[in-house]
């Protein structure tokens, strides 16, 4: 019999600062799959569980720091992540790396990329795209920006909360995408929610138009002319044979109309409209439907 | 040998009122799958190729209503109806049915159904819910929405073209559920347009973020989560224990944020922001993020 391949980084020390729901989620994870886990929270009382469990409570966060090679970073938001570590002296903790995953913006995550620099911790940014229950399951997105070999030392250990997904090494890229996908994901859900209230106005139930929607309509009909339509917009390339903007603003305007006729909310529509007026209005009236991509990306030149 | 079961409806005559790309798609379909075809266009050499591979070119609509049982609507909207058949003497075509799949509101097709009722036309409203090349595979999907006998003495004719379906009696219901399909279809693509402007802000092409945006996140995260989430849309019902809506409207400024920190047009989040912000005014803000749904459908209560 040959013994199993070894698994780099499943006994590996992993500390997690910041206990709330995705922090609580990220140590039960961690201790799951065997790493000796050491946490640390400002409000002690929410690692009682955990501590049952095995983990770790350390007395400081920058003593939560120094006990092992990595510390996942789960606040709030990133002037906590100052707060937090603004007494520790940066001798204590040099060499060791931090990844932070609280929610912030990627001028937030470019200056706490400086700040990391100052006190020797090795920097990787983060965010997480599942809800606390999915952590740990091998299919759960985790983004990453920062260093390169910051990613690589330690992603046996991150894979062991998910799917770790390396983005480039402008530390901001993992916040980016993550308010980029939040974006997508409210947005769909608007539209579905609307698009409900809509055929709601007649009667119909949500349970009867989600089938119809969601599983027929958006996976065929939509995702997959996204996923088509991709090269086009890294090429510019709208080409409007099959069906212009300005057919498209039709439909829009008709949409809207619809909605004030059934008495539901008409501001979804009317600002699609108006973004794809504006299109028009830049030229793109004989383009397809894709050139709204230009009214979204140029908006600092306006 | 057993004989093939036959196939009703697959030798029925068939006419098409206008010949735009739709129906030209129509047209072509019904030809194939064997429907002796008869078409009318008030531009006739739009039926010029029609004719050529054997289709019959009616020198009047009404004549053309005349020729079969079935007459297939396709005109740029409802008012064009009214044009296109005003001269048509009731007599001439009583008892035909006609089926309208042209653009227009559920008012419309209300009024457009009474019109066909004065004139005994049987009448069906519908919506093509594919782009033309798509009209005649046997996954797209038509809605049809009046009588129901109408709609089932058509139905294997109708299968020529697709997938028809039954909405119900209300012959606005096939209007409206177009609106709010495409309704839900803009606000996706304009969901993933802009996400993919947001993360391009820091060079990442689209075809690169569109694997991760619409073949991992939108089918795992979203469509999965809306289908669970009609039951509750339904029954009204929004716990907030996973997640409040106070806590998605931080999320959503966030979002507005970010677009607005990386030079991106801002509007879409802002306005979701701003739904959001209502939800809570209205109440709502410990609710979960589904009761939006309850924003959209009160419009008109406001």
């Amino acid at each position: 019999m040959t013994q199993q391949p070894s698994t780099p980084g499943q006994n590996s020390p992993v500390t997690v600062v910041g206990l709330g729901p995705m922090g609580l989620a990220l140590a039960a994870a961690l201790m799951e799959k065997g790493h000796p886990t050491t946490v640390w929270n400002r409000t002690p009382a929410k690692a009682r569980d955990l501590v049952a469990r095995g983990a770790r409570l350390a007395p400081s966060a920058a003593d939560a720091v120094a006990a092992g090679p990595l510390t996942l970073v789960c606040l709030k938001d990133y002037a906590a992540l100052y707060e937090v570590f603004g007494s520790a002296r940066a001798a204590a903790v040099a060499g060791r790396a931090l990844v932070n995953l609280s929610s912030g913006t990627p001028n937030e995550a470019h200056a706490a990329a400086s700040w990391a620099a100052e006190r020797d911790f090795a920097y990787l940014d983060g965010a997480v795209m599942v809800p606390p229950p999915l952590v740990g399951d091998p299919g759960s997105v985790f983004l990453h920006s920062g260093p390169r070999e910051v990613f690589d030392a330690h992603r046996d250990t991150l894979a062991s909360l998910g799917d770790p997904r390396y983005l480039g090494a402008d530390p901001g890229l993992a916040v980016l995408h993550n308010a980029a996908l939040l974006g997508l994901m409210y947005a769909t859900m608007n539209g579905f929610l609307h698009a409900t209230a809509l055929v709601g106005s007649a009667g119909v139930p949500a349970a009867e138009f989600a089938d119809l929607a969601v599983n027929r309509f958006l996976p065929t009909v939509v995702d997959a002319a996204l996923v088509e339509a991709a090269p086009d917009l890294d090429a510019g390339h709208y080409p409007g044979d099959l069906g212009t903007m300005e057919m498209n603003l039709n439909a829009l305007e008709h949409i809207a109309l619809t909605c004030e006729e059934q008495g539901v909310h008409a501001g979804q529509p009317r600002l699609m409209r108006d973004i794809a007026a504006q299109a028009v209005a830049d030229g793109h009236g004989g383009s397809n439907y894709l050139a709204v991509f230009e009214v979204f990306r140029k908006a600092a030149a306006r």
